[in-house]
């Protein structure tokens, strides 16, 4: 019945209700001059959807974002950054008043040393870009947290479970999402996209494939009722 | 009148009919492995307004874009390419039969030397990306070039007339439009795009703030009279 919708409705809009949410998305870019520099392919989708899906779920969400092309979603409010610099600026900066923080950016994990001003010119010759590691802001996200339910997402092209699972403990996470990114080029095809979700408390579940709203609002469900304390 | 706007309409349908026009787009990406790669801010909003102008011109148009976020301008082919390497491939594959070709893509200059297949682990201390150049596709059009008209861009952030110059002589081109793309960061303000547009037979003509669109009819028309041995 309508009735029976409206209500399902409304007790969706209580689950993260007076929640603040955290949620980071996109790429960062490192330059390398004005017209260079190293990035990755996240287009944001994932977060977009895991902002989304928090506001529907009744939070107050904020948005890091790193440059995509994605509109806002409706009552969500976005913070635009470009390298990961800035992100763990603003990461940094809103993580103490969180209740839910979770990190599905893309940060880079190393820029180059030096960024020129101006573009440089072509030599004959080959070059080499030193490079350096950029902060760690989930493990800092980690080694802060207090009172908040922290999410990190990983993305592995082989071993994931392995992978996930010592991220989880190194980074002092309480959930992550491990997805397979086995390059398409590289012919793994039908493991592209599988996600494995696993907590500190133990749970270890395999999302079918299914949309980033579905698997975000997935996600969300399962945070909140962790982070209710019901026995899951 | 009507008349005078259906007919100024006919007109400009007139001014490439029956000609070939190749146009490439957009960056190319660079692989480190399959979660990093090098690039360049390149949106192809400038391959992509060369390409629905030269269509709207008459000219039977072929697109070779790289990654990006744009529509398909109505009866145009379009030939999709990541790398350097796929774009080199394409544009050398299509050019023998075509009057007008246009490189306005931002193809990497440079590639790493080594493509990982799966992710690389991140380790504690930095490291150094060795980098080989690609190959130069515009100067190898500029070689092989029999009949074609050949346009090509420079992206310069100083010094804009000089470094134009010398690439429309070094690629042996017919025509060159030079953008100043000096970084926003970098506070130059008001000379961001600004366009200045030089040909082998001598003309210097800048052009003033306009859209993409605007430039790209611009050019064409320039370009039009060039080919049809207008003296201009």
């Amino acid at each position: 019945t309508i009735v029976e919708v409206l209500e399902k409705e409304m007790d969706k809009q209580q689950l993260l209700k007076g929640k603040k949410v955290l949620i980071s998305a996109g790429p960062t870019r490192e330059k390398i001059d004005p017209v260079r520099y190293f990035t990755n392919p996240s287009t944001g989708k994932m977060g977009y959807a895991l902002a989304r899906q928090a506001k529907a779920l009744g939070a107050e969400v904020t948005l890091v974002s790193g440059p995509v092309n994605l509109a806002t979603p409706a009552g969500v409010t976005r913070i635009d950054v470009t390298t990961a610099e800035e992100m763990h600026e603003q990461m940094l900066t809103h993580f103490p008043d969180q209740d839910l923080v979770i990190k599905s950016a893309a940060v880079a994990d190393y820029r180059p040393r030096i960024t020129y001003d101006h573009k440089m010119k072509k030599s004959p010759g080959d070059y080499v870009v030193e490079m350096e590691r950029t902060r760690d802001i989930l493990a800092e996200l980690g080694e802060r947290k207090e009172h908040q339910y922290l999410i990190g997402f990983a993305a592995e092209t082989q071993e994931v479970e392995r992978y996930g699972r010592e991220k989880l403990d190194k980074k002092n996470l309480d959930g992550i999402v491990v997805n397979n990114v086995a390059d398409e080029g590289a012919g793994f095809g039908h493991d592209t996209n599988a996600s494995l979700w696993m907590t500190k408390s133990g749970q270890v579940e395999a999302f079918p494939l299914m949309s980033k709203d579905e698997l975000a609002e997935g996600i969300l469900r399962r945070a909140a009722k962790e982070m209710s304390g019901d026995v899951v």
